[in-house]
């Protein structure tokens, strides 16, 4: 340390979260759990590039997400000859991309998981994340999509969060063609704006939606009907028409001769199927799910089911954990065919931090080992990595100590390090081997051929 | 289909490879493999953010790297106040990061693994890998680090590339300080420039590194010993120093009171620890494990240990699967502590990457699923949902076929898709559940509360 050197003190940079390994098990934990869960329905995973073409990205045209493009530190004229690359700001049109480039070798229906960070390019003053981990599923098919995945979706969701412990959750879905057939048959022709008004909902509040719909053109005795459709919460399809008929609500749009046959009709079709996927969920509990018809998402391209996730124990984290829905053709830039899907996100980053900020995890372990095997003296350390060999072919993680230092020393090593059992090669040649569990402090013999941890 | 739309044909962007279902389903096993071993060796994992702040990057002075800098797509004059940020080049410099800014809550000697991509900004015309993915570990202490970390990393290694039944490999280990040791004693001050000369041998042959030594004032005699050295290839520490002594090459480095005492003599500390490194991987093949004397790696930061890789089946693949060593402060410009540490990467997605182009590698199933579920009729959806969910709770990966149509279609899709087995509920009431192996053919009664796949 005689030298002087310069030092470069590093401090965090904004919006690009990093954790302390006590806080990646955790992560790490979750994830796994979220994969194993989109397995157990079939999903297979993909990867893709961190970076598309920028030409990819902006195939729909100007995005409204932040971009980061990619230069070279020491570029040169020829770079200007490059297809200029910048990182991807979601899963999605990745996923298009990807599934219109390799067409010929999928295998329709195509249901694939993705979890991989994406990037949003936004100034640092605006203290949001700009690196973050979505957990992305979709199904795509060719020409025809299914309404058994618009129902899969959601039951696989709640699996996901419910394993992840982080107290009640409510799926709150909707049936955009409810909305979309309500406003055709009064004659609403520019659909999107007042989409995305009565999207806004839980942000702004019923009075500055009203105020919004009316400057679109919305008009009064439009509006009223509008307000009875989006404060409908119902559990199961039944309750939906009964909600319906009973009130009288839209039954112009229902009747004929019975549901099934009404599917050229918008609003109808959107009641079935939204009332098929509710059906599909009566497993769960009661408060897990409700049809909410105020959820309608703000992007563009969903034509049918539409998901919002709650969590109900958390008050801290505002809007939604995952959100999804139907899409008629997300590929379509990319490729002459019909390919409609379904998906939903998890915004993965934004959950872990919300509860970790807000006290409601608990930080796992500092390392993995299931057991510090102690080297009572230089000479046993043969025995002792043979030991720790076998402890570890029983599927055992196990830590040696790296010096003969007093064993006082080494197990204040292990329960720094929260290892939970301390293993003793014999000391002595003809004794037996001895394990030590930290947290009962009880101490016994043991083989190490047939230990194990768990 | 009626409208006539632009298409945006997306093609592979070269250097950002990506993988079909059924070989990142491969790729996966092996992360999960190798994660999965550095565990059972009591190494935690961390992950960084994929950009550090270009001074972070250029601390150590200019990279011979080319390295890739985020522009906002939509940038403006404000821009120009905010640090440069570029996507990290190798896990090593987050790494050294990481440690100096999170010093006071880590736990000493600090065992971490990291597996994240890394790029490099290569132009596109030179075919280089300009996205990877490498699996990183390093253990890092405070002052001082114990040469049993040297030893224990080449024994994790061999259980890493061994599970991945890609041949027979071949740690080839060496310790600089036996070189360094020499050069000293022969009055060399200016070490780098010689060890990155004998760092092409393999490249470029023995007369070319004779003429670059010759170039950079190393004398004749003062060769013949070098090329004496550096052609050494033993497997024990006792071969070692027996291979020294009977060829009576530079004893006068090693007499005195015997090696222990001579710690202060560079060469004989090389040798010693290079001794104690390869006598700890006994256990292994006898041709998994080489001291060879002549790998010296060309980074300038290693102080000690030095490790190189080979696969000895695969001839398609040229250089080191994976490489490291020993360095004795990489963290000192970001903070005024003594931190050695001894780590090794494995340049995973170059590894995959060859072994998949040359035939080498089997494809995984296009999808994760175990079981296929056949829909019977639409009145029995309940039933089979209910089915798949009993069999996930015993940990089978359930496909749910999602339309009731013809049997043999839905057959003919879990053949496709490579489902080994396909599950029939009841057709009719009162009938049993039954299972078909699609390898064999055979079809039985099962009950989905007990059956599991594996």
């Amino acid at each position: 340390m005689a030298e002087k050197r310069k030092i470069y003190k590093p401090k965090p940079i904004s919006g690009f979260p990093e954790w302390l390994p006590e806080w990646r098990a955790v992560e790490q934990r979750w994830l796994d759990h979220i994969r194993k869960t989109f397995e157990s329905y079939g999903f297979c995973s993909i990867e893709t590039p961190s970076v598309e073409e920028i030409d990819v990205l902006l195939a729909k045209g100007e995005v409204d997400k932040e971009i980061y493009v990619l230069e070279r530190l020491h570029k040169d004229d020829e770079d200007g000859k490059d297809a200029r690359l910048a990182l991807h700001f979601d899963q999605t049109v990745p996923m298009a991309r990807y599934v219109a480039q390799h067409f010929n070798d999928l295998t329709f229906p195509f249901k694939r998981y993705q979890m991989q960070r994406v990037w949003r390019g936004e100034r640092p003053q605006m203290g949001r994340m700009r690196e973050f981990t979505q957990c992305d599923i979709d199904v795509i098919n060719v020409d025809h999509l299914p309404i058994h995945f618009d129902a899969e979706i959601p039951a696989m969701i709640y699996d996901v969060l419910d394993g992840l412990d982080i107290g009640r959750i409510q799926l709150r879905i909707n049936n955009r063609k409810i909305l979309m057939g309500l406003l055709e048959s009064m004659g609403v022709t520019d659909l999107v704006p007042v989409i995305r008004a009565i999207d806004k909902l839980e942000k702004i509040g019923e009075q500055d939606v009203l105020a919004n719909l009316l400057e679109l053109g919305i008009q009064d005795n439009q509006l009223e009907q509008i307000i009875e459709l989006i404060n409908i919460k119902v559990r199961t399809g039944e309750e939906l028409d009964n909600c319906l008929r009973e009130k009288n609500l839209f039954t112009h749009l229902l009747e004929g001769e019975g549901l099934t046959e009404l599917l050229t009709n918008t609003f109808a079709e959107g009641v079935l199927e939204l009332g098929f996927v509710l059906d599909s969920l009566s497993h769960l509990p009661k408060d897990a799910v409700v049809g909410d018809l105020s959820i309608v998402r703000g992007l563009d391209y969903y034509t049918g089911t539409v998901y919002e996730t709650q969590l109900l124990d958390v008050p801290e984290f505002t809007g939604s954990v995952c959100s999804g829905g139907r899409y008629d053709d997300l590929a379509g830039s990319f490729i002459n065919k019909h390919l409609p899907g379904v998906g939903i996100s998890i915004g993965f980053s934004r959950l872990f931090d919300v509860l970790k900020q807000n006290g409601k995890l608990e930080p796992g372990p500092k390392g993995p080992a299931d057991i510090l095997m102690v080297l009572p003296a230089e000479d046993k350390r043969a025995l002792a990595a043979e030991t720790a060999r076998k402890l570890r072919a029983n599927g055992n993680k196990v830590e040696m100590y790296h010096a003969p230092q007093k064993v006082s020393k080494q197990l204040s090593y292990a329960e720094k390090k929260g290892i939970p059992f301390v293993w003793f090669p014999p000391f002595e040649d003809g004794k037996a081997h001895e394990v030590k569990d930290m947290n009962t402090g009880t101490q016994s013999e043991a083989s190490p051929e047939s230990w194990t941890a768990s």
